[in-house]
């Protein structure tokens, strides 16, 4: 990859923070480990090495934040199934 | 999340799948798993597990993607310091 | 790090490799890019940095499976539970 | 997998979180997401998807932990050729 291309990823996952951070009831947080990066698309003068570390800690962060969105439904799935089948059973 | 937006970050991320894809002498094989899933964000009726699945894969994908290149390229740097070593090492 | 406990990692994260291979029923594919890697904890003379490769991509191969186990799990709960919910209604 | 199994493999993680973390110079603050998980591999009335969750976020900070390593020390390989760099320009 060119630095030009790091940086064009960088700002379209820059985006996709974003668009994901807007939403509500999301859990935000698992972004801070990118904030501490301290680094923006827009510092063309930092190495390309730091501009992949950013796509990578963005991409990995956006990973886990659906993996915790899927994780704890399962929790709220599952307490809810016990509760319908104990209704069920109640009324059965 | 509501769908609608987990169809929206599913979009998001597919194009920065093309944008990466399209860079030369990259790996693009880091997006086989999300191409197994054989979904797309116009599948509106499959459901938000699926698509927050599929937003996973993409985002581990394009850390995995930054990491290989990371890694191979710090093997590059370790030969040539070598033979800058060595070539230095001659002249000096 | 030192190269010794990059080693020691490496070489524990290859049993927990084998422990989760061995149980039944599971994707031991996860594991496919890091036999690609063609490396061994017992390869002392290849580098630091591709042992930490490798341990790279045993972590993530590891995520990755319980995350996959995880979202394969949320459709078929998905699924059990509309089956359920049909069942309920007919016998309400 | 079975619950059993998904015990070993956390015990097994939480292992290798402590080999990690033991190590000098090591930056162990990526377990941190683990820790506030809460959830120890003795907690056996903790649900399935409770243990495989911790096993998702162990894997995913050690691979996270190899990744931070190999990004900081390229950033110090490269000032290092720099110097080098400048040093053999000065001599030759």
């Amino acid at each position: 990859m060119h630095k030009d291309e790091l940086l064009e990823l960088h700002e379209e996952m820059v985006e996709i923070k974003e668009t994901f951070s807007g939403y509500e009831g999301v859990d935000a947080s698992v972004f801070e480990p990118y904030e501490e990066l301290d680094i923006d698309p827009s510092h063309v003068h930092k190495s390309k090495s730091e501009h992949k570390h950013a796509v990578f800690v963005l991409g990995n962060a956006l990973a886990v934040a659906m993996s915790e969105d899927e994780f704890s439904n399962a929790g709220r799935i599952s307490k809810r199934m016990e509760e319908l089948a104990d209704d069920a059973g109640g009324k059965l």
